[in-house]
């Protein structure tokens, strides 16, 4: 089969591997129908992420096809459509149970990690039964391609971390493809204003399109200035990062409300300052979170009911062997104006 | 009256003042007849304050009865026994209506503070009706002393905030008045394990006599250690910040389990690193909180049935004119072991 | 001033009184611009409330201008615009400072009930400072007319106590003024379903054009079977009881799912059948409440942010010399199609 | 081996059954070494659990030793020592990703019911790898068998769903064993008063043993003004229904304090008259539940921590050999006292 695999840093490759085979009875084959590029593949191609050694399958989003189940596997058959999740979860250990499937002791973000990805014809998913999720009859599958991570990730870390509820101010620092799934599923909730922040006037009038109330064209301190301002000097209620650098952080921690959260999505590579000394006493909390897929049940009702639409954020189509073109576009964003792409197999 | 006052960095005295009067329809004058020092008052003195301006009375614990109510209260009358909150409130604001009395528009932390305290004969309290509790009949009122701020302090801050629950493993960095406050009031939840971490010696034993399961008599990386040690590298689900010096957040950081909570109780005058490197997807929580004293209601009712016992923490005794010695006395903790003293009038 | 006044059961006229006057410093004086009248009124006309006496003045709804403000109050002078809450709060008591204000030792719904109301030229408001609301610049005094009871209802005690979330399938039984004022304010939670339960047709399609997804034109058993059709036999998330019969809430235990709750809002008169030999091992909650009004702020919010258009719910307009025909209009809705009648002054 | 078998009304006997074996690759054979009886088991031998048919071995409790596990359990081998849940949770499906394992959909309350159970030599434990808990090195097996269900029961029904917290007031109705556990696992989150209802002087006595701190010795509407008058006229903040009968549910509509949750957790067999006239404007909820054993690792921990002792609720203790003993023991209960009666192998 066709697969990208990643050959250390700046090096990936199209190249033909083995139809994977079911390693333990929990397991499921899938065939891959469509697939995307995440942020998290870019990081990495840079040689962030060193649990990924060369050699791997990239990938952790996708829909696709039963082609073979594993003998413990009981809700899953060959020939299900299936959403896969970004995040595996064997159901059982102390972290599935109290769902935190991102901390499973034998699952969390693997996929396209630790183990082979998505960005292949097949994919061999751990942990089926409670990492696969059935495609609703009628279901759009590109749609559903968003449910793998970004939505969940937008809505668990942001949205819900965040506490976003009616009539409340929510910020998102940075409109790229996670800041824009925060928004999506942030008017789940009727939020009176969410203020979109972001350097890149592309991204805020995309912003807008998808609805938010208004939006700031800076970054750092002018960026805060312009929040207080728009806020009368009151700050927001919720704060969502979705960049992963100190500065972010630091808006975020500069138009917080008093009682307000902080919630992160952005992966970090470097320590932030956390100025205690002008937050310990404003009553907030900062929260941090690798998805955990807990909302895909709910998020696949809502898109079932038309309460959001997921393909506002595919820019880009593809076949899978045009996957190096795709990764070119997907990381030339600026230019591109590529939110997620989309590969189909 | 006799009254301490702040004059300026490093310099009190124990003055005769004239006898408040009502200023607003809503204030009542209390006369004093428990007082406390707290380790805020210190800040002060040292000049950390800048609210705090010299000529201060200080003092914003306190228990006494109603000498004078303005016309506008409706819920005392001259010769009621009351608590005096530490935390003004004016009942009516956005932040008070939503349970944030710390952030009161006209009120908040603002006893010994913006205006004169209650290390007096009489105080005058403003926003009486929401701001005094009336002490019920038969109860103790030096334990009450414990209520102005200590207490609410520890469970609103530290364990309401820190979602202490049954079975849970607690860590608490800092074992002096307030980290103890944290523990006894934490115990109205059962958790499993309650490790107190100082490095003082005399403190660890007060701290195990109070109810700790664990201590660690270390400070940095080695309390970091001996706790990942003792919770068989899963670290806490609770850590709870008792100090105010970035080395104690650190070390909360460090040992937080993921999914776990960091509840800051110090005050702190510097900035602090977050580790976002490591944090990020640690599914983590961390607050910070001035305290509200909403739960003084459910305190009250605590110390009325015996489920706690505030005089544990009262370790000297004086009266009004001795205040001078009890502030040495309170200052000189480590080599006179106080943990709260009280001021008799 | 002209006030429509109680003269018991079945009697009603529009008289003359004098304006009232500040009998307690804490109280404000409203010349009312716009009122309204609620399904309690008529409630109160058919002599089911004996706590509203003859001679009393109706209402308990209505925005205005403060015409006179007590010595007390703080938070509003002569010439403010306010929205007047159903709910009078004093915002010291027990409940109040849990947010319950519909308990509030000395207020609760007292308005058009206890003391006279707001269906006159001017009202005479306990507890001004936490019972009235500043009407925001440029807001449209109609529509606020909805927040101070039939909206708040809705939202605390359907769609909030409902714990209705993105996803959910919401049952409405009854789709009179306050069935509709769940309907619009569920929207805030994105549910996946709201399905409508009404035997009026007319009824169905104004919920169809309030966002409903779905209507059942039935009562009783048939509205159950047709329910659990519609959910494929699953039942609903929540059911909310929006009339007040022992049928319609036979319906909700019959329509709700494992884990799901029952938000009562009706006013009853009978007791029900709870047939806990079907529900004790179901894992539901059922729940009821008078509006506290505790949500004013954040609906005043959503208004504001055009999240919700309160306008919808009004169906006719009077002036206050034609009360009668308003009420006569308001209490034949199944000819006149009324949903509500605003008046004004 | 041994086995008590269930032969319709009335009929029970002890008899030699072959061992069970694997069925399903989920499946655990466990060897018992302890196990106890149920009312539930009682409930059954009247005919009132329609479930269960002539011919099943009964009893849904048990510690004992995993004697086989099918090839799909990963969590569990031979040998291990084995907490056996009441509930078979498959750990897949929706009740069961939800935390509901009383509703999975191919699990719930089945033990001892719909397939054979745990009063028995061997048990067939299906989805075992989420349905059997490790038992903690030196943990007492004889207390481990409180967790089976009685435990959770009271505290997952009664406590959580009562919404108990420190400071509270609560009442539980029936001083049988499940109101006792209950009682028992109440004391975690430290309210000020437990008032315990019951006509049986013995059984309030074990109560105040057990930390009631007030005993009503009545029913009806005697025990319900007992309550009023030592809550001052105030009521409860949470009723605890631990019969199952219409005349305590009543006795908790009427003591519930505004504000204040009614928790179900008796198996009721006969509608109730809920009162809803009275209640519709009082704030309350009412909750029911069939315990989902999800807090099974937290109670495991609070035992092991000796937060509490299950070991309190044992009176007698038989050989299986004498199981008829124990069911006589335990049916006559006024008589002997019993509580809960332990089965060794």
């Amino acid at each position: 089969m066709k697969a990208l695999v990643y050959h250390g840093p700046g090096n990936k490759a199209l190249e033909d591997r083995p139809i994977p085979k079911i390693k333990d009875a929990a397991d499921a084959i899938v065939r891959i129908t469509h697939t995307t590029i995440c942020g998290t593949d870019l990081h990495i191609l840079k040689g962030d992420v060193p649990t990924c050694e060369p050699g791997r399958i990239l990938g952790h989003e996708g829909v696709g096809v039963v082609h073979e189940a594993g003998s413990a596997v009981t809700a899953f058959k060959a020939g299900d459509r299936v959403l896969v999740s970004c995040i595996s979860s064997c159901g059982k250990c102390e972290y599935c149970r109290r769902g935190m499937y991102s901390h499973c002791a034998t699952g969390g973000w693997i996929l396209g990690n630790r183990i082979d990805g998505t960005q292949a014809e097949y994919v061999r998913t751990p942990h089926a039964d409670t990492s696969l999720y059935h495609i609703p009859e009628g279901a759009d599958e590109e749609a559903l391609v968003m449910l793998s991570d970004i939505l969940p990730t937008g809505f668990e870390c942001g949205v819900l971390n965040g506490k976003v509820e009616p009539g409340a101010v929510v910020a998102i620092v940075g409109a790229g493809p996670i800041g824009l799934a925060a928004l999506l599923t942030a008017q789940f909730y009727a939020p009176a204003e969410i203020i979109m922040i972001d350097p890149d006037e592309n991204r805020l009038k995309v912003a807008m399109r998808f609805g938010a109330t208004k939006t700031v064209q800076a970054a750092g301190d002018k960026a805060s200035e312009a929040v207080m301002k728009l806020t009368h000097g009151r700050g927001v209620d919720t704060a969502i990062e979705a960049v992963g650098v100190p500065a972010s952080f630091i808006t975020c921690e500069d138009i917080v409300a008093p009682g307000g959260t902080i919630a992160n999505i952005g992966v970090h590579g470097h320590k932030v300052d956390l100025h205690l000394e002008k937050l310990w006493d404003r009553n907030i909390a900062i929260t941090t979170r690798l998805v955990d897929t807990v909302t895909t049940p709910m998020l696949l009702k809502t898109v079932q009911a038309k309460k959001i639409d997921p393909k506002l954020l595919i820019t880009h189509r593809f076949k899978l062997d045009q996957i190096l073109e795709a990764y070119d576009a997907f990381s030339k964003a600026a230019q591109t104006h590529a939110l997620k792409v989309v590969i189909a197999a």
